[in-house]
């Protein structure tokens, strides 16, 4: 039986990375990998490659060609679904293939599925195990998981300070912290997002292109969290418009003159209930949900992330670092909001990564959140 | 030439390395190593090894035995000194081996010495040569040539902050950003510095040891930078005066009945002319530079890390960076002060490296200054 246990796991991660290689072109659909294994041998595979596509048992299975699944055992790094979405359910093309056990990874709370497919298996006799290289499954498809869970998309903060710990100066002069190496990787970061929000002191201030260059697999949609409507029509954002769409989330009391100059402009709106930002920035993670996005990447100012981090939405974390000294007390620090009272409640980051990029580090992880 | 050239740096890079050793043993003197090498061999090696010692180039000499140097390359990182001090002069040492040749690392700009060493050896027909990794050489003794050239001591500054760039929430609370290795790390550096300084902020609010644990090669003394003289007699510091000298750096003009207490309770006072934290902190580093201190270890807090760097005496920096995020606008950042306008003119650290403790990581670079 141990031996068995560290096949699967190896096994399982091979279609795990298979699944990475749908990021940035499924969502919002979960990124899902599929390794068939007989007699030891990999005897095809297939991930989720595109939304709209086929999925990824069913890429793995045509992968095996004319070979009996006979005895066979399928890794799925998601359980099955068993729905008529935009493709047949994939118990449907198991059952036929009548491959001897599924491992899966992990259940998927997708509500029309939610332990279904695995039910339909076992019911056919098949072997089901599910729970193998579960936390990494769950970790590559957080983002989908938050989207179905909460009905809000996953934030992934980003920023780039000095080593003394400043987003910007207290003029608000930011122009370049980091290295060249590290704005492409934020680039490559923004190829694979649905949006890229910032918020209307950056928007002001940078006035960035927030376009992604070289493209990614999907264009993020340019989002300015402008409470008052206050976006410049001359703003870089709009002057590129035909390139990436922007969205403005205004507050439903945004004077009407300055929202329909910017829709005017070409801008998409969407009005967000709420008497402070907490809940407008509520309501708009909701309809963002509701509109299919499940990565947005949060690149700023501090007042923003400050919020988003005092609301418990930041679930990711890019701190790009540069080995230089600004100095400052009234300088500007990468996330503002209340902040905690005690430093023991400061939040630790799980599964921490350090990359450099140039002369610029990079520390990822997760919050938790 | 060029392979006796490629040789000789590898011979300096080993006398370089001896040279190390001395650390923390040996200021305000420089550190220096020194290898013999003859006939491609080393025949003898040594290093100043403390304060009061024979030098480098006595200990590699007494090391080649009963050998003869006839032929033979010194190879030393600093100029031998050729003036009576606390041992008699190397240079008198070396005429009386007769080597073939001498390479060294670099001049001392001691004002005894200042190239007089070279001229003596040139003069008795030896060989000499200069500036074989002189730039390593300057780094290692860049706190000694700070002494020398300045006459103020170098001035290290270690922080640890949060992955957003916070040393302390915004009510100070600042207990513990860094791992428990991390902390160690700074105690090791403590052990070979002549002081640890922190400002009358943090003396209050942290109420700090100071003290380095377990002991290092030299007792750094614990400054307060204290213009009011209002360290309170209570204070740890004061509580443990027998296990390391504690000296508050206090303005002329500080109420004299403070400064009584303070000096009762056995701290030593440093009276420092000037009618702003800029020239009291001046005159200050000048009276340290006075009383032989070479490294002095700057922990904090901001204010005083902002004084330092506005006034460029930030020489060296260890930045902790613990993989956590607090928030908060008005939370306080590693270094306050005036800082810069633009962030174009934000100082590149030179040389840095990073290497991790626990789930903590320190940049570690050099500033220019």
């Amino acid at each position: 039986m141990s031996s068995l246990r560290d096949d699967d796991q190896s096994f399982m991660n091979r279609a795990l990375q298979l699944a990475e290689q749908g990021r940035g072109h499924v969502e919002p659909n979960p990124m899902v990998g599929c390794v068939i294994v007989k007699e030891g041998q990999v005897i095809g595979e297939g991930y989720h490659e595109k939304f709209g596509g086929p999925h990824a048992e069913r890429n793995a299975l045509a992968n095996c060609g004319s070979a009996s699944l006979e005895g066979s055992t399928v890794y799925v790094t998601l359980e099955p679904c068993c729905h008529h979405g935009k493709t047949p359910p994939c118990t449907d093309a198991l059952l036929a293939a009548k491959p001897a056990r599924v491992v899966v990874a992990m259940q998927d709370p997708f509500p029309k599925v939610q332990g279904g497919g695995l039910q339909i298996l076992s019911a056919a006799g098949i072997e089901v195990n599910v729970g193998v290289c579960g936390k990494e499954a769950e970790r590559i498809n957080a983002p989908y998981l938050k989207r179905q869970r909460q009905g809000k998309p996953w934030i992934i903060a980003k920023w780039a300070m000095t080593l003394d710990g400043k987003l910007a100066t207290a003029n608000g002069s930011s122009k370049w912290i980091s290295s060249e190496e590290a704005r492409a990787e934020v680039h490559r970061i923004r190829g694979w997002c649905d949006g890229v929000m910032v918020g209307s002191g950056t928007a002001k201030l940078d006035d960035p292109l927030l376009t992604t260059r070289p493209p990614g697999p999907r264009t993020a949609a340019r989002i300015i969290f402008d409470s008052q409507a206050s976006l410049n029509e001359s703003s870089r954002v709009i002057e590129t418009i035909d390139q990436a769409p922007v969205i403005v989330a205004a507050s439903t009391s945004a004077r009407s003159e300055r929202l329909e100059r910017l829709q005017h402009a070409g801008c998409d709106l969407i009005l967000c209930e709420g008497n402070d930002h907490a809940s407008r920035l509520d309501a708009l993670l909701i309809e963002l949900a509701n509109r299919g996005m499940t990565n947005i990447l949060v690149e700023g100012g501090s007042q923003l992330l400050g919020l988003m981090w005092d609301e418990r939405q930041i679930n990711e974390v890019f701190s790009f670092i540069a080995p230089k000294i600004a100095g400052g007390r009234d300088a500007i620090s990468p996330i503002g909001g209340q902040g905690i009272r005690n430093m023991e409640d400061a939040t630790p980051l799980a599964e921490t990564e350090i990359r450099s990029f140039g002369n610029t580090i990079c520390l990822h992880g997760f919050t938790g959140f």
